[in-house]
């Protein structure tokens, strides 16, 4: 892994230590502001702007009582000062009484500034068990 | 939408066209080659490199008698080389004897070079009914 993958692989992992964390102030430093920030959870229409998907996450982390994930499958390209990853989540969660272990796949796109590499978008999509693989 | 955004608009309408005539061809001159290149059909695993990419295509062309696109919502953003463009994909489907109408939500990367825009990463998934949004 280049220099810049291992950056791009670092910010990656605060975002998913943020969301583990449940820590708004947290993910508030992994992603970018403006109106081109957008946000697609499994299964949720597009967020788009900052502003959407900041409350998207508030309201996730208030109704979300414990997250564990286990990342795997980490794909970084470089393309300069933007950068994008596919990684697969693993998920432990639990909301209200319910646990439930899932796996999405995500695509994250990071753009590179003076505050290092920060997140533009976040498309995250549950793997059907069974997927038809040509 | 300013020139680059609207060439990147016209590739994004390519791969459609290329889907919707189920044509092999076409879908070649729309994506980039190389291990870089990914495609996250819904549900499906993450597919890496445009060998497995391509397969993938000849599959579902092989297996979809009549396919039809609305495109909607499409939202791009440029920055250099790359851009990516987000959009709702409102599929008329028709597999074996079944006709589907789905609502799907896609993410898709282009790098810009010698032969303009091409398609390097093409996440898509369902949009379920009643998703939360906050």
């Amino acid at each position: 892994m280049t220099e810049p993958q291992a950056a791009v692989a670092e910010a990656n992992q605060r975002f998913y230590r943020a969301f583990e964390a449940l820590n708004l102030g947290e993910m508030d430093k992994v992603w970018a502001r403006g109106e081109h920030v957008k946000c697609v959870h499994p299964g949720w229409p597009l967020l788009s702007g900052w502003v959407a998907v900041r409350a998207s996450w508030e309201a996730i982390f208030n109704g979300t009582g414990e997250i564990r994930f286990t990342i795997a499958d980490v794909q970084v390209t470089v393309h300069g000062a933007l950068a994008w990853v596919t990684c697969t989540e693993n998920i432990l969660s639990q909301i209200g009484e319910r646990v439930a272990v899932t796996s999405v796949l995500a695509t994250n796109i990071f753009e590179h500034g003076p505050d290092g590499w920060l997140m533009l978008h976040h498309h995250a999509s549950h793997v059907l068990g069974g997927g038809t693989q040509a």
